[in-house]
């Protein structure tokens, strides 16, 4: 999959922010509304719609619909935690190529401003998560391990939330759009050692939404789904290396299979950087360097635009944010600006091929619920 | 769709039941095991899983598929309400039928016993459940509507709840199985007037599960997927025909024109009977009789085991209960076994072609946010 050409139609999103007094609903209907504004196919084409969310409750797809005049098509909620609106576009995606649907809107959103005081609910049956293994708790041992094993030191996480920053910035959609510097990341108060506020990706609300389309787009340069891959983790017990995301590294090798795509043809990449220091092992995971390696890539640059091997040119996750099912579209929005040479002052030059790393529900370490990988190329 | 056909290589289910002391990932895993057991694939073949729930919470396929080692493949959690596995099921349907998968397992679980008290959580944003228009309420209103314009009393809702706990108490899966007389059904209390208590289906807890292959079953008579339907509601405003479910009749219509089955083809059906009254109007919608007729099908006994029409030889939602994301996927078990000819004492006698009907999310009167129709054939 996908058997027959699948393309973006057009994207469009609301700015990641904490929306306090704003419904999900009406994140949903801005970001919706200008996804069809910026489509080559009006709503009447849209046979079909996915919405991808954890946090928005009970027919979350139907609610932003109903409002908008556009039910009376089949309508289906996927939740696969971070990766909740991935997931939804691999349905699109394959609806259209089983020649199910012919036109498919996908949303991602939430609001964790509307839920658990802002930040990701947690389960008082959840095991781990009355033991103290919350996300912060689980990435800062698997970041000290990393540490301890390549040799990266905290300095090396801070210049990726530089980064992240310098490129956010000049993102309109960014949750912050202020410039950092390393040593204002190294300042900022340890949330869990070694991990420290900035180098945390923040919470938020927001909505992203992604029409995909049989028809290549006409007016625009049109950017075509390559690959569109989901995983489940091993779950094993036993220890194992925690600075490997296994999850990662093997549902990136069915998208490289899929797209005949492989890292080194990569233009750009959007990566799941919920904390800077998983940015740089899923450099390795994705196959953009060597195991253990990732520290020479920041300190050379190679994943700033104008770099080599571009990384999160949207800010990423922390810096342009993280609703929590509303990243995988987003990641979509930026990867189709950018292979349309739409992306502003933030553009990768000539960008031609991009891939879009979702991945979620950290359970057990490394092992994750679901990792989602798109690529996308022209 | 289905364009290459898609067979239930395997079903099973737990007893519906308040669980009040088991996990919602335990009654998932009994399910599961069920269906393995029954199917004649292994669990080695199962390429892909998706689960429905409506208040699972996150990852919930993944929590059941970890602890049954079941892991390292997609698994997409799937809400559409009342619909979540039914809708779930399309998805695996499309995913074989475009290629991507060979063989997919379906679950269907909820405990409303660890949400909400053991109702269906009302939210204090939605507006109609604040004014007081929650399910029972919303049923109860149409029900008097329908009483006053097709000239149907209590006595014949009374009548579908007793066709369904005969069936019922047949059932080892159902969640009563006692007999009950027209007169104990009249004389239980006012829930909604004039829904009264056994005209309303129960909550409660429960799992079921169905394994979908590309390979047409060897050993036990095959059962096919004929069709797979889903739409979402008009949410139109202006006053309507309350008795009339246009979006189930909708749905009907496209499921009828895929599987080139109509109504008078079936030999049985499992109908969404949230309330005994609504039994009663799908028949309608669902083309079993003219619009108005319901009452003469209760009446000259169609509907039961044995009739012309039988419906809900499981026992339905009103007795073998509704686990609301499970119930999907218990309809395509009941289905299943009633076209293998497994279901014991309640089998209905040769029968070749089945309907399964889940709608789900009632906003707005009779428009409902997700409509799920299979057709089953052998």
């Amino acid at each position: 999959m996908p058997a027959s050409a699948v393309y973006v139609a057009g994207v469009g999103m609301t700015r990641f922010a904490k929306h306090v007094g704003r419904t999900i609903e009406s994140l949903g209907h801005e970001a919706v509304l200008a996804a069809i504004e910026d489509a080559d196919v009006g709503r009447g084409d849209i046979d079909e719609a996915f919405c991808g969310s954890s946090y928005g409750g009970p027919l979350i797809g139907q609610r932003i619909q109903r409002d908008l005049g556009m039910t009376r098509i089949p309508i289906t909620n996927i939740e696969n935690a971070c990766s909740s609106s991935a997931a939804a576009l691999r349905e699109a995606t394959t609806a259209i190529a089983a020649g199910r649907a012919n036109t498919v809107l996908v949303i991602g959103v939430d609001k964790l401003t509307g839920v658990g005081g802002g930040a990701i609910p947690l389960g008082a049956d959840d095991l781990e998560a009355t033991h103290g293994m919350i996300m912060p708790a689980t990435y800062a041992m698997r970041a000290r391990r990393y540490m301890a094993e390549s040799g990266v030191d905290s300095r090396q996480f801070a210049k990726v939330v530089v980064k992240a920053h310098r490129n956010g910035a000049r993102n309109p959609n960014a949750q912050f759009r202020n410039l950092i510097t390393i040593d204002e990341v190294e300042a900022s108060r340890i949330i869990a050692d070694p991990l420290r506020l900035y180098v945390c990706c923040p919470t938020g609300d927001g909505a992203a939404a992604a029409i995909v389309s049989n028809r290549k787009t006409s007016a625009r340069r049109a950017v075509r789904i390559a690959a569109s891959s989901l995983q489940s983790g091993e779950y094993k017990t036993g220890f194992r290396d925690m600075t490997w995301s296994e999850l990662t590294a093997r549902t990136a090798q069915i998208a490289y299979n899929e797209s005949g795509v492989g890292p080194e043809d990569l233009d750009l990449a959007e990566v799941h950087d919920a904390f800077a220091s998983a940015e740089m092992m899923y450099y390795e995971a994705l196959g953009f360097c060597r195991k253990g390696d990732a520290g020479r890539l920041v300190d050379n640059g190679a994943t700033e635009i104008g770099g080599k091997q571009p990384v999160n040119p949207s800010g990423g996750l922390l810096c342009r944010g993280h609703p929590v099912g509303a990243t995988g579209i987003a990641q979509i929005c930026e990867a189709t600006w950018q292979l349309r040479g739409d992306a502003g002052d933030r553009q990768v030059a000539g960008a031609k091929t991009a891939i879009t790393h979702c991945t979620g529900g950290g359970i057990s370490g490394l092992d994750h619920g679901a990792c989602a990988i798109h690529v996308l190329a022209t």
